[in-house]
Order: C-alpha cells, then sequence, then structure tokens
C-alpha cells in the first residue's frame, strides 16, 4: 500500500498526537482515524467502504431519489443541511464529478462554492496548498478535492487533524489511484440493475480497456470484490493490464477473475460490461506504445454476441469505444449511472454529514 | 431559413420518432415539436414567439416585479421553483445575459451552476460537446446556453429528444443569428415605455448600426414585425444592411419598412431609437470594410434632432454610439432596458418550467 | 491624501447635484456623502470607520456568530437578506477574502455570484470597466470588488451615485492602500483577545514586515489609532516603513509609535504581534532592494522572547515568515483572524444592508 508512505515525512513536532499515530500506522489504522465508530468523517481511499456501508449508503440514495420526486419530499431535503456549506475544489478538469457533487449538495440544502483554478487563489501570493485547504475548511463545512496529486487528499485530512479544525473531506478523484465516489456510483448502479433479481452477489462482470491507469477502473474492481461470489473478466492491452496491487487483493479475497487481450473472450458470459476510456492523457507520464483501440470497443457485433439483459456501464467521458448509436440500445446503463451518481454522492454526504438516518426514516 | 440544414447530416439508425420526425421536417414542425400545447418545452429560435405569448411574458414580467417590491412578495417567488436547478453553459463571454439569467433564476428560489470554459469540463479528455450536454441535463432542469455555433442550441434540443431526457433548454445567444431572449426584453422595454400611451402597435422605430451582424438587432426586428402597424426605419452602412432573408420576412409580414445609411434621414419621426454596436469582432470572418462610426452615434446635435418623448434603447455593451452624458438625458432607457432583461428572463423560465400562472394569479 | 485626485477629472456635464458635489469635495465630504446618517451605504476608504461603529459591527459579529451555533439561529441568520444578491466581482487573486464574502453574504441568506476575470465578461467587447459595474449593480444589491487600481472601487461609487443606482458597494481591496475589511477583522480579533482583560485600549502592537506596501498592515495601523493610548512599534526594513501619510496620521492623533529594523527591539514587550509577508509582486512597480526576509520572521528564539500570552496575528497568505510549526503555540492566532474575518463581514454586510439591529436584537 504504497499510499502511505509520505505521511512519513511530514512529521513536525507539535503535531498532535492523533495524526502523529495517524503518521506513523498502517492504511487501517489511518482508516480508523478517519471515522467515529460506524461513521466516515471523510472518504480518501476506496478500502474505506464496507458492504455494510455501501448498503446504507445505496438505502439512502434510494430513499433520497424518492423523496425527491414529490415537492413535499424536495423541500424535506432541502431542510436537511440549510447551513451547512461546501466547498469544491477542483484542480483538475472535470463535468460530472463536479456537478454531480454540486447538485447533490444544493439537493440538501447546502450552499456551494468552487475553486477551479489556483491562479484565482492566493497560491499566486506563495501560500501553500495545505494552507489554502485549511483556509478553505474554516469557512465550509464539506471540501470535495479532485488534485492530480495522488496523496494530496490525504494530505488535507491529516493537516485539519492536526490543526483541529473539525471538517469533512472527500476525495473526488486523486491521482491515478483513488476514485472513491466514482467507485460508489458503479456499484450502485449494478446494485440498481440487478435488484430485483437477486442483487450483485454471484454475477460476472466484464471490465474492459485502460485498465492500469484508469482510477475509475480500480474503484469498482475494489468494490466488486466485496460481493460475494462476483466473477470479473478483465480485457485489456497487456500494457494497461491491472497493477500488482489489485491483482494480491483480489487474490487474497479469494475472487475469481479471469484477464485476456480481447474482450471477445468473455463478452458472451457478462451479466455486465465495464467499458473505459484508453487515458492516453497520462501517456508521456506512463507509456504503455500503441494500442489497436478497435479491440476494446463496442460495435455492432460486439453488441449481438452480448447476452439479451447485460448492462453497458461506463464511467463517462467515452469516446470511440462506445458509439453513439450504442445509446438507444436497451441495454446501456451510461447515462442512468451518471443520474445515480448524484443520488450516491446525495446519500455520501448525508452520511458523512449525519443526516442520513433522517432521510431513510422520512 | 438556413437554420434547419443541419438537421439533415444528423439522422443517425437509432433516433426515436420524435426526432426523426424534428430533423425532417421545416422550421415550423420544429417549433411545434418544441412546445406542447402553447407552452414552450425549449426557446431556440426568435420565430417561436408569437404576438399572444409575448404578451403573456410580459404579464408575467411585470407581476414578478411588482411581487418582488415586498418582503412577502419575494419570498412568494423564491418557493416557486425551489427545487429546480438550472445550469448555464456559456461559450461566448457575456456579462448581462449571464449575470441576469443567474439573477432571474435566483428570484425563483433556483439553485444555479454555471461552466464558461470547455478548459474545466471533460472536454479536454475528448467528450464530444452533445454528450457534455447531456450530462449537463441529467444533473439540471434548465439549461441556458450561448454559443458561438449558430445550431449549437438546437442541436441540443435534438439530442435530449433523442434520448428522451425531459428537461428544458434555452438559448442565451448562437452565432450571428438568434437571440431571442434579448428580442424579448428590447420588445417588453418598449412595451412598458409605451402601456400609457396606446402600446407599441402604431409606432415608429428606427434602429442603428450594425444590422447584417447583430443578432440583437436580428431579434428585435423579428419581434416588431409582430405588432400592428409597426414602421420600421434602418440606418446602417451600406455593408451592414439587414440580410434578405428578414427583408423577405417583413415584405412577407407586410411591414412597412424603409433603409438608409443616414441615421439623420429618420430620427427625427423615431418613437424610439435602437442603437446597435459596430460588431467588429466578426470583421475577420464577415469584413464589412472602413465604417464611419460617427455617422452611427448619438451627439448632442442629434439629441436636438430627436422627439422630446423619443425613447433611446441599445442592447449593451456600448462604444462609442452613446457616450456618457446621454446616460443623463431624460429619454435613454437603456439601463432600464438591462433590470427589463432580468424580469423578461424570470418571465421566460416561470413559463417554460410552468409556473408562471401561479405568478400572474398570485 | 491623494486618493480623492481623480475625481477632478470625472466630472461631466449632466452629472447629478450629489455626484458633483463629492467629487470637488475632501475625502470628509466623500465619507458624508456615502452613509445616511451613522449607516453606511458603502465601505471604500478605512477612513470611514470610527471606534463606535467597529465597536456595533463587532458586537453583531459576536452576536451573528452566538446564533449561527443552534440551528433555529442559523435558520434566523439565513432569513435576514432571502431576497438580496451579492456579486463578487475580484479581479486580482484572493482565496480568504473571496471565500469568507461568499460565506458571509450565504450566511445572511442572499444568493451570490462572482465575477473573477474580465476575459469572460463583456469588457472584451470593449464595454468600460464603469458600464460593466453598472450592469451588475442592476442586478444585485451589494457588489464587492477587488481591483489592482487604488481608485476602482470610489469610481464605481460615483457612477453609481451619477445614475441614481441605490444599490451598496464594499471594498475588498485597492491597489496598495485600502482593505478596510481586512483591518475590521484583525482589530476584531485583538478585540476578542483582550475581551475579557480589559479591551484594546492601552496595549502594545507590534507590527512586523512590509508596512510600506501592505494594504491590510495600513489598515490596521489606521484602526488601531482609533484606541485610546494603544502604542504601536514597528519593524521593518528601512525601505518599507511606513509611508509620510501615515506617520502624519498617526502623529495627528497623537499615538505613541517607535520604528525600527530589529523586530528584536520590541518582541518582549508586545501585547500583540501582527506578522506580514514582504509583497514582492510590487517589486516591479515598488523596488525596495535586498531584505533579509529573517530579520523579519518567527523563529523558535523569537517565539521564547515574546511574553506567554502575546497574540500572534498574520493577515494571510504566509510565506516563511511564520512556520508551520507555530501554528501549535498556544498563542497563535491567525486561524481564528480566518474564522474572524467571515464574521466581521457577516458583521459589516448586515450594517449596510441595515438587518444588524435584527441580529443584534434577536
Amino acid at each position: 500500500m504504497r499510499l502511505i508512505v509520505f505521511f512519513s515525512n511530514q512529521v513536525s513536532e507539535g503535531m498532535s498526537v492523533v495524526a502523529k499515530e495517524m503518521a506513523e500506522q498502517s492504511l487501517d489504522a489511518q482508516i480508523r482515524l478517519m471515522q467515529t465508530g460506524d461513521r466516515l468523517q471523510h472518504l480518501i481511499y476506496t478500502q474505506q467502504l464496507t458492504r455494510g456501508l455501501l448498503d446504507t449508503i445505496f438505502d439512502t440514495a434510494d430513499k433520497a431519489r424518492n423523496l425527491n420526486a414529490s415537492r413535499m419530499g424536495a423541500t424535506f431535503l432541502k431542510e436537511c443541511l440549510p447551513n451547512q456549506r461546501a466547498l469544491l475544489y477542483f484542480m483538475q478538469p472535470s463535468t460530472r464529478t463536479f456537478l454531480s457533487f454540486h447538485s447533490a449538495a444544493s439537493l440538501l440544502g447546502m450552499s456551494c462554492v468552487h475553486i477551479t483554478s489556483p491562479g484565482s487563489s492566493s497560491e499566486v501570493k506563495g501560500e501553500s496548498p495545505l494552507d489554502s485547504v485549511q483556509t478553505f475548511a474554516m469557512y465550509n463545512d464539506l471540501l470535495v478535492i479532485r488534485h492530480p496529486e495522488a496523496d494530496f487528499a490525504a494530505k488535507c485530512v491529516e493537516r485539519l487533524m492536526q490543526s483541529e479544525v473539525s471538517k469533512h473531506i472527500i476525495s473526488a478523484g486523486s491521482g491515478m489511484e483513488q476514485h472513491p465516489t466514482q467507485g460508489i456510483l458503479d456499484v450502485y448502479t449494478l446494485q440498481r440493475e440487478f435488484s430485483r433479481k437477486g442483487g450483485v452477489d454471484g454475477r460476472r462482470v466484464l471490465i474492459v480497456g485502460d485498465l492500469a491507469r484508469g482510477r475509475a477502473a480500480r474503484a469498482f474492481i475494489y468494490l466488486l470484490a466485496l460481493y460475494q461470489d462476483v466473477q470479473i473478466d478483465l480485457a485489456s492491452p497487456e500494457s494497461m493490464k491491472i497493477t500488482d496491487d489489485l491483482r494480491e487483493y483480489l487474490e487474497r479475497r479469494n475472487v475469481t477473475f479471469r484477464e485476456s487481450d480481447f474482450m471477445d473472450d468473455f463478452i458472451g458470459e457478462a451479466d455486465a460490461i465495464y467499458m473505459t476510456r484508453i487515458q492516453d492523457e497520462y501517456d508521456d507520464k506512463f507509456p504503455v506504445g500503441d494500442v489497436d483501440y478497435d479491440l476494446y470497443s463496442l460495435s455492432r457485433d460486439r453488441l449481438s454476441m452480448m447476452k439479451g439483459n447485460c448492462s453497458i456501464l461506463h464511467p463517462l467521458p467515452r469516446r470511440k469505444e462506445i458509439p453513439v448509436f450504442v445509446d438507444r440500445d436497451p441495454r446501456s446503463r451510461y447515462w442512468e449511472q451518471v443520474e445515480n451518481g448524484m443520488w450516491a454522492r446525495v446519500a455520501l454526504i448525508a452520511h458523512i454529514l449525519n443526516c442520513d438516518l433522517r432521510i431513510r426514516t422520512a
């Protein structure tokens, strides 16, 4: 778990006991420090999520969505967190994640402000990013952070703990590894899909594309493994296979998984297919050689090879791996997935800010 | 009506019946698809507006403005759309249109988010603009779109219809041709001006400046022609005269209009003068040669040639065509026009999102 | 008082009586024009603030903060200005000031919109900045303006007065000279610190760093001088000493002050130390030569020279003048200062928009 390495350089003399412990301990210990009882105070690592927590979040999400269908219910939701403020700090471009957090916070009655460019903030005057984040936390109850650095959001949690600032942080994507809320919404989509047919347990899921550099695929695989008897098939170019830490994780949990360069090897058996984009924005830092994109794309031929009730997911944005004509295939679910993301985030925020019980019992 | 050409390239196999019809039919047919009964679901073309619809919108605007004058009335307005969300997608710079939509949505209790630069969205990862817009529509009830491409907003409506996403789109300016809400607020300003003196019917209106490249002037002329016995005088450089389609439109509606290179030919007879800016940002794409700007500007001499009760309008931003000292001429109305724009947009949003009757009968 | 020079070029023929008077008169007269009775209509100059006004604002700030601690009180605050709209126009980068105004407006129930780049507004089409600002004022009740030009915010007030637009402006920093809300929050921090120990009167305050180019330090010194028997020590490089106008001001008010190149001369006697950043972003326009930054920084040695109950303030952002380990020194107050800024601005907005009495008597 290389994610915790950074802490060892950060210990400074006056640090509080809590933070010192955090820096010296394992990921498991960090995770314990980030929650109070069963309630998350922050969500940074996909590893913080358990099957039980997912089930609760999905319940809340379904309930919030139903409430919002009526004017009275929508007003009830808006009165959940009327005096709380959220700040979205997005240092990487985003449409879906940004807007769905914005809408989710608004649905719960929070006011929302966003900072999307360091040029508009005091960092141009030499302020350290952690000072900026502590400043954000002085004005806001929840910070949603997307950042290219793998450990930035975790460092922010550490800073708040050291400074005894009791505010909350949710990672909206960190580096190439972590995107826990994407994982939640992806599994939520499966859960809704299979809810009347026995649930996610025992399903066979095919994941296609850039499995090495895509944090969405990583989060999805991690969470799928929390279900019983799930079988995972992985189709990707040799240079984009899942990383060793994820392979060890699947083995440790006794998850059955197969790997191939060809999605056609698995497509006919899949209950759900999770397509991903080749993340060539990382080509410079993480070169992968030439790739035949067509091998990892949906075509009419491949649509005809799929089961009649197979669900097609994609974290979006898509490029050619899902042509637009697939949108009208009755098996496509990636647009529902977009909307599910908003409700999953409503539920997550409600959990962390402790108003989820109120929603579930409304 | 060259505006519909683009549809013919867009028909793809799985398209729904509604959208296929839309693509194959005339502007009139498109307009019918964009409304339910008398109620607009989208506003893309100035041609969607009728005299009856304008009258209703102006009634709503007046009523909303009056309500807002009291604390109780303002609170009533804010409770009209408390659970609806608006997204402003502005791919061209704007101050007035952007802010007035933002304020209008806030006045009705909507929460509001804006995207003003493609760099902050997923388009940098290769997402198609239409995928981005469909994503916006998954999270929001109303999209307000300003875009340099003439047919972008219409394509967005088409996409939502194909995808059966029941959300609403208002164009806040498209290419050089369409700016329907500017037209509404301009006519609303005339209507308020003349309301105690018999209304807009029968008035003589002088329009000055860049009539070829200004979408505001186009929209204004189009809507003026919906009134009885309006007489329109047009003063512009030869190279910036109204385009043939607009001339044919005026002739078809039997509107009396005159054209000249010299505003002085008409200035003494005008009940209202609509000044416009020479839109030289289009010089590269649409060159017009040298222009003597002074010929299309207000001066003290010209002010003294005008009728004592002539109203001066301008869509703003202005440059030298209206010097600042004119602001204090009692005939100037362009700052009122700014405020009228906010109320006209309140009324339009209320119409499209179906809470206007509630406001008119409050 | 060179701040008023600009007015003399601005008088144009049609100007209203009020504005003409303003342009021709002294700073004192300007200040009178900017208030109604004891109530500020705008806050542009630190010189507008009196001891009595500060005391009232601090009372309101304390009361608002207490109210917000309960759900009912927070809801009461949000119902103070539910139908008012604020626009933040920030033409210089800012984190704290921007976010704290945004949060302050939200806490009072205002809706909030921000413009942080001229590229997204109509200025790219040649609109004058004053036309843009008047446009903002047509849609919003309060404009908060940060601008690099020293006299920009004052010019905006003048324009609104000339145009008889009854909206409000608060400067959030103008040029190198004015930053009145920073001064308020800094003195508010002192006042809270000393409130149980006899108040700010009679305290000895050491101010360190860039006293020539820092508008925060200027505002702080100006307001400190409103207190009885305050003693001010100033430690700065020779090239960054306070400017003559400020020195004359202190002498005129009979404030005891001492100056030195060495903070160590004063550090042991200080009841509070106000550290500032060397503002090297002004080096080009206002060169200061080489500076030994260590002389104007806190170190462990200097911490041990300070009184046990001395408060450490800093307007932030900081660089090396306060190392991060000082955050955990029990005398540090700069993070509390950040939060105090939000409440001070809540109180100021409430004063200007006339709902402060409602808060103080809640």
